[in-house]
């Protein structure tokens, strides 16, 4: 076994497999058998997935389940949802179900403004610092026109430049804290390319700068966009009154809604439970975020830090009850494209936009946004009546029924079997011990 | 075009896929064509995955690629990688490469506690509340043998259960706080199921407690595993003498780490640059995450919460240069596992562990922290040198053609031409307009 190599990368699909499968695997041919049972019979759309990355070996999938009965500010929709966890899907459909006979979700965009920041030390005065950015900002704002004029044409652009002082924090540390509008792109590329350029057209001022020359120069560390986006945020939000909550697993409404604004309250002062509810709203979250080819590390890292921008990590959703109104709603940045990158390479996120009607940034924030609150509800309703394991573990069923290799015979009857009784890994495991057909 | 079902989860797979189509595709059969183009065509195979989730339509292809040449703690290994952008892969690689030149990465694991909680509230005595706990604690843990038995003949089970008073935060709030052991599982199910099974036993045991029930009893809002894990920690590093950095992009060995320690300074103080800095270490952290079966929205969770841990979001990684020597290092709490959830259910899982050797839970989290931290030093690398869009960009060229159209010859000749030229969207479509075969 051999798991160092010269110029992996330069090799052809079939070489690295047989090199990856040769000296990793002990049965090289069904592990390389495995690898091709999984590759698109069409070459040509194989191909477009093999270039998305490097190294492609082959597709991983991971289901993409639809959950319909969707209404937000008047209008249906039907969501697609890429996950590998059971239950969500059946959450989702539930909690949109539910919505619906109680006047939908709202959902409403509050900002979109993207961040981008050019990190540099300078040891001089901050005054003649201040005044050579003053002095040069319009003149780097057009250097940089070639890479703007078409966001521009499209309505967005830079939208802001400021000078700002971290020298507290660290010793010598400056930014310049660029804010833009991508419209309809998620942007990092755009940003990203403005950054280096203006960088570089910082630099070239500098050295007609004798101000800032004498000072020893300013020295770029790195310019890149910021996956933190507290200006770009979308709020969804239900409510309906308390009565029309109906009763929940022999709790009568009024006690559903006060379980659940506990539920809430727990989250918001206990930071064990808050990355755990807030990680609920991120499998509804996360699973349209990547159907629809947008990059699901940017916007976690981008929520949780807003979670935790008080200082004390803490629930992104809200739950109140007042004068007999119910109302769960929930405010998350989050930096979406629906043009660029994946959307039109990846035949099936063409197709995940195209099942939500073609929306645009805005209001695929708000989708994203009411998936993730549906989770919350539907995962809160779950823990406060019958537990979540309940509802999960039905879900899991099939899972665990195919980890035993049932049959389809025993898996059949064990649906039946668990329709009344808890489903447990124990349990599954003692009804096939015990099954004859 | 409806938007709206009754009973849509009771539909075959190809009724729902006539209902979707139907009702929100322009060409029904087009879309539906898709959907079935992504279908395995062994059907006994494509039944295991749809059975993964709800409503499962079709497969949703991540490229799994792989990065040859990881040294961790001496020993060689591949990574499988599924991920969906561009660069991720290439730069594991190429980090890989280096470092292996240089000593490796070496990783720790530092402690593996997972935590669940049961919530509740109550309006008595603290003082009759710790009683009636350190009474009933024995017999609470005896009435959850039959779950946890299996768990405890593998070295695992329930280490620990305190009564926490959080009254401070939220009036008459206070919480059983329970610390497992869940050897190669990642442990959800289990936590939580030990978790409902015991709170049951509490709530009979209130039932004979006199002190209890006058003070009003306990009221369970609700119980469940926590994805904060600050007690299941991995450690991993690099290091090596500055002089053997080498020289990066004309810059020396010296400015070169400099330049380093200053990037990683700069996310430490800088929130808006910390999230970034971490979401470029968690490209590498999920890309194994998923290919390895384990829970990605669970891990981002708990990762990005421990950053904020200080109340400050911060940077997860440190570099630092002493007495000549340059290191970095990076320490993430991970709840990973090897056996169950998809681990065996997924071909392509069981697939990744074997690339992988086959590790243990321990082991894994710490091929995955190297994984994380040479995205880490990867990404610096691009910053502090060239800028990131070079390499992402050239990384990105394959998409950005197959977005016009490219013909196969017009992308050959383009990667031929962008060996020496800028890469950017306006330079490849000038590049196209301008082609001549």
């Amino acid at each position: 076994m051999k798991h160092s190599i010269e110029g992996f990368s330069k090799l052809t699909k079939a070489e690295k497999v047989d090199w990856i499968t040769k000296n990793h695997f002990t049965h090289p041919e069904e592990a390389k058998t495995l690898l091709a049972s999984y590759w698109n019979k069409n070459v040509e759309l194989q191909k477009r997935h093999d270039e998305f990355i490097e190294n492609t070996l082959t597709n991983f999938y991971l289901p993409l389940g639809v959950a319909p009965n969707f209404i937000i500010n008047g209008k249906g929709y039907t969501l697609p949802l890429v996950i590998e966890e059971s239950s969500v899907v059946a959450a989702a459909g539930n909690a949109a179900k539910f919505w619906s006979q109680r006047g939908g979700f709202t959902a409403k965009v509050l900002s979109t403004e993207k961040v981008g920041q050019i990190h540099f030390f300078y040891k001089g005065s901050v005054a003649s610092l201040s005044a050579f950015v003053s002095t040069h900002t319009a003149q780097w704002l057009e250097s940089v026109r070639e890479i703007t004029g078409k966001m521009e044409s499209r309505g967005g652009g830079i939208q802001s430049l400021t000078l700002v002082d971290k020298t507290v924090d660290l010793p010598h540390y400056f930014q310049l804290h660029l804010t833009f509008s991508t419209v309809d792109a998620m942007g990092a590329n755009f940003i990203n390319s403005c950054l280096e350029h203006i960088a570089k057209s910082v630099e070239r001022s500098v050295t007609n700068e004798p101000a800032i020359l004498q000072a020893g120069g300013i020295e770029i560390v790195l310019c890149i966009l910021s996956n933190y986006v507290p200006d770009c945020l979308v709020h969804a939000q239900v409510s309906c009154s308390v009565e029309d909550l109906g009763k929940h697993d022999q709790m009568e409404a009024i006690a559903f809604a006060e379980k659940m604004v506990q539920a809430v309250a727990i989250a918001k002062v206990e930071p064990y439970r808050a990355v755990t509810h807030n990680k609920g709203i991120m499998n509804g979250v996360d699973a349209i975020v990547i159907a629809t080819g947008n990059d699901f590390r940017a916007i976690e890292a981008g929520v949780h830090a807003f979670a935790s921008r008080s200082g004390h990590y803490t629930s992104l959703s809200e739950a109140t009850i007042n004068n007999g109104q119910f109302t769960m709603e929930l405010t998350l940045p989050l930096a979406v494209g629906t043009v660029g990158g994946l959307t039109s390479l990846h035949p099936m996120v063409k197709w995940s936009l195209e099942l939500l009607g073609n929306p645009n940034a805005e209001e695929l924030m708000k989708i994203i946004a009411v998936a993730g609150l549906a989770q919350n509800f539907a995962a809160l309703r779950s823990l406060v009546t019958s537990g979540i394991q309940k509802g999960h573990m039905k879900m899991h069923l099939l899972n665990i029924l195919n980890q035993f290799g049932a049959s389809e015979q025993q898996k059949e009857s064990a649906l039946y079997y668990f329709k009344t009784n808890t489903v447990s890994v124990q349990a599954v495991r003692l009804f096939l011990e015990n099954y004859t057909a």
